[in-house]
């Protein structure tokens, strides 16, 4: 019989098919990316196709806008919200409505068209990690943002329209619908036992070891118990911190091993699949510090949102997170396949 | 500027991109379903296909799992929740799960292969809305379900796997997110202003007639203010009432027609998209009849879910509705085609 599992922060349930249960062959492979593309707006040497780069970590010399980079971040050109203007509100009747006000920006990963985080070498990602630091904490500044939304989409059906490695981030006038409801979760618990969920999740993880994927010194990667998709790792913090922008510089190493290890095992295991992952973590200038935890959730993006889960608000979910945990701990991942030389660049954190 | 509009019932945001408005061609059109299959299990004549039926609207003298129904409702082959055992509960630790109890059943909607609601006639898909409130009715009475999800996947981008005319309904042992996150809206909304907050959106629609796609004297059809995904409908009847398993039959053909209307309208316009319909209504044995209103939400399908989606909750449609409702008020609805003759069967309700 399936199961009916509560997820013990949101709170949201997920059907857990235990029976007919899927395993890695019963979903279709990613469509691989062609190794470089004539037209990429985001490869090196085509720095005019993009609008004017906003960071970059580049080498000593090199002039922005030009190639010698290693991570490139660049506004989005065609935006989801607008950075001119205001989140002014006004309102007809029960309607309310604000300006659109808001940061897109994309993050560009490596010049390297072909590489994404599962195949480049943990040195290689590290780059990127830091610079989604870097972009928290600068947009930070503006203290018209509550939010930064930082993710990745991978593979067409992920929602991605270029192949070229990057991630995204959008920073909001207001604090997300997801963001609130893991918020108030979380404040809920704390209230009520004292300690953080988050914490208190990875304790009972650790001790299971059920779910488990991988783990080093400073992070681990698991299958939550009410995961919404198959083969869904979150990647959490072991030291209780709410905040992705307190990241500290000797973390970043540690935490590119735990996405090299996550991703690698999920592209081996389901023949690169498209996924989303998202980085979660507390509003800006929110005294949330003793309850929230920041993490990474990725979510392979293996099964379609039909009728049921949009009416519903709950997800099935065909592949037991036991199961998945299982299978992604025995694939194992390869060294890193010889890949384009390694830059000799200062590597910022890493 | 984009604008950020907010959900009056449930206070969710969504991002309307006002500026760069994607038009009805922006979007691909819909695969053409075969107008027969040789092998599909819902056709007259493979009534053995399927498991036994429940309940049909059948020609006088006709035998259960025989050929002569008009509509006819069998239990889903691979259900997504079971009915035998129980939703009791266990803990361990932090984790809850109870037993995936439930009823998934298929509700046949015609014999005919190649027809839709889009395409039938009202009086041939009034039989599928009354069997709609009469699966409510009976699995009421079955005092374990909490609420009926009823709903309809059209095309494969929105999760129908066989194309032969047919939605679902699934009775869950608990009340699912969506609908609770609509009746604590609406509840908050009465306490407040002491009227249904569904009636007032009506009156508002109404009176402003932006949004409205076409109404008759017991139901409207208009584009949501915050409309999540672009063309989103929603049919609402404009008596108050909470429950879908109140209507009347004198209101079925009415019903029918609304339907026939916004469906025929997203077809022409949109070029047979695919689209999720879902019954909102109010759950069993539930004392919310004061301030819920049942309402059916279409959702046609046509961009994709990604990072941000995900990550936020929040989603970005790039028709701004009154734009969909002037396109879908202009495109009409032709006189049905020349469709399969119509059987001369008692159609109850209409």
């Amino acid at each position: 019989m399936p199961e009916l599992r509560k997820d013990p922060i949101t709170r949201r349930w997920v059907i857990i098919a235990t029976e007919r249960a899927a395993r890695p062959t019963d979903f279709p492979a990613g469509e691989a990316a062609p190794n470089h593309s004539a037209s990429c707006p985001f490869c090196e040497g085509r720095e005019e196709r993009t609008p004017p780069e906003i960071a970059a970590v580049r080498r000593p010399g090199t002039a922005p806008n030009s190639p010698g980079w290693e991570v490139r971040v660049v506004p989005n050109k065609y935006p989801a919200l607008g950075i001119e203007g205001s989140a002014q509100g006004r309102s007809d009747g029960l309607f309310e409505t604000i300006g659109g006000f808001g940061a897109h920006e994309v993050i560009i990963e490596t010049p390297h068209h072909g590489l994404q985080p599962a195949t480049m070498t943990p040195g290689q990602f590290a780059p990127a990690l830091w610079m989604y630091r870097e972009r928290y904490r600068d947009l930070d500044r503006d203290e018209r943002f509550k939010y930064l939304l930082l993710f990745r989409n991978h593979g067409r059906p992920a929602g991605a329209s270029l192949s070229h490695p990057h991630s995204q981030c959008i920073a909001l006038p207001i604090v997300p619908k997801r963001a609130t409801e893991e918020l108030e979760g979380a404040q809920a618990y704390f209230a009520r036992e004292g300690r953080c969920v988050y914490c208190d999740i990875l304790n009972q993880e650790s001790a299971a070891r059920l779910r488990v994927v991988w783990e080093n010194d400073e992070f681990a990667a698991f299958t939550p118990f009410a995961a919404w998709s198959p083969f869904e790792c979150w990647v959490v913090p072991k030291r209780h911190e709410a905040s992705f922008g307190n990241l500290g510089d000797p973390q970043i190493p540690a935490l590119a091993d735990a996405m090299h290890q996550t991703l690698g095992r999920l592209y081996r295991c389901l023949n690169d699949p498209p996924y989303n992952y998202i980085i979660h973590t507390a509003p800006y200038d929110a005294r949330v510090g003793h309850f929230y935890h920041w993490h990474i959730e990725i979510l392979p993006r293996l099964s379609q949102v039909a009728g049921f889960e949009w009416g519903s608000g709950f997800y099935i979910n065909t592949v037991p997170p036991e199961d998945a945990a299982r299978y992604l701990r025995e694939v194992g991942v390869p060294a890193p396949a010889a890949s384009p030389a390694p830059t000799r660049l200062p590597r910022p954190g890493a």
